[in-house]
């Protein structure tokens, strides 16, 4: 008998990671909240299929091939193994830089900041509700796992997680933003906090003088950067020096 | 009569642009690509539609109100606009940088790069073949109407984009890149070429030696960075000294 496994919804308590990467993802970064792995017969002979079972068994993780739950489960072909896990509850990192997302709407946007921010080594991610739901299997597939290597934590208001970080140095990226973003990542201490705004409306007028605000210059044939690329290039310019350190 | 318009394929001489601002784009950058424009009923209050209704009537381009069409050819709700219009080919600038997509494969992803490079003045793509078809509705919808901003051109191979442009610079992003960006970007030539492989399998090894191999540096928790996101941070820190003048 299979436990009565449903699609997703933001009340459960568990979640789901679609595809052999995520999953792998889950095993090795939050293994004790994996609650069960399922695979498909076609993939029982990949190789992946293999360290996936060896992993299981070696964390006592039942581990099972079974066509029907995965094509009941999965939202497109081509997913050929699921993971059952327990959600989890995590602190930021007092002592590291952090991403704040206010109110972020779109789960594949949240996945993709997840993994561009993981690649920068910005491993904290404070999310502004109300925010996308961080373990919606949507967020952890385009996140391709990253979401298992990360810390997140919500807050009501961004002033409530200011209150609970105030060493930190603010910097608010805006359309009107006052410093470019070159000039602004210059002298920039370790503790640092990159602000973005929702996908359609950005942030409000109160951010600007939150701290530093800041602008990603562009020409203006656009009338902004998607939100995933802003990040992308903030994570990429504010973590500069300190990649170059990692990778020396 | 309404002429007999159906779900987009890639083998119509037309497309849709859907959605009030893609089709703003399309009727002020590419007024004689358009054919027809359609608009819902409950649009027809917006101060939009006036807008729309101006151009077309300035311009000589029929529209009318037609919840019907708009129904029956919309990919999604909250689409109160359409526009109708003739393909058409342009050929790349061979006095401007050019971004090069080698097979890309994700019509969303390929708007969005679109969009992103128009935003640092990047206005000339080259895609080899086999690749998305940038006329694809979801190229549109992703550009945001930025589509309509650029010049495209599909080459059958990388050699026969490079036969046809000697002079620009070339630089490929690899994950095994000899360059890191920032070094890579400097004493960049104002003629050159970026160039990015496809989603999942990247440049082949023979674009190792097709110019400067480049690699934007990323911790190891993530095995690469997003196509996307690796664009818009290589657009963002090639084009940053143009960018500043204009700007200036």
């Amino acid at each position: 008998m299979q436990p009565d496994l449903k699609n997703y919804k933001k009340s459960f308590e568990y979640s789901y990671s679609f595809g052999a990467f995520p999953t792998m993802e889950l095993l090795q970064s939050q293994p004790d909240a994996a609650i069960k792995i399922f695979m498909s017969k076609s993939f029982a002979d990949h190789s992946a299929a293999a360290d996936i079972s060896d992993i299981c068994s070696g964390k006592g993780i039942p581990a099972e091939i079974n066509d029907k739950i995965i094509n009941r489960l999965s939202p497109k072909e081509n997913c050929y193994v699921i993971g059952v896990f327990k959600k989890y509850e995590t602190l930021i990192d007092r002592n590291r830089p952090h991403i704040v997302l206010v109110n972020p709407g779109n789960m594949g946007n949240m996945g993709t900041i997840i993994r561009t921010c993981l690649g920068f080594g910005l491993r904290d991610l404070a999310i502004i509700s109300p925010g996308a739901d961080i373990f919606d299997p949507k967020v952890v597939r385009a996140s391709m796992g990253a979401l298992f290597k990360i810390r997140y934590q919500y807050f009501g208001s961004f002033e409530e997680y200011r209150v609970s970080h105030k060493d930190h140095r603010i910097y608010t990226f805006m359309l009107d933003g006052a410093k470019p973003l070159e000039e602004a990542q210059k002298d920039c201490p370790d503790l640092f906090t990159l602000v973005f705004g929702n996908e359609s409306s950005g942030l409000g007028a109160e951010f600007r003088n939150a701290g530093t605000s800041v602008v990603i210059p562009h020409s203006d044939r656009i009338d902004s950067l998607n939100l995933t690329i802003a990040v992308g290039i903030a994570a990429y310019e504010f973590t500069k020096v300190s990649i170059k350190e990692m990778n020396a």
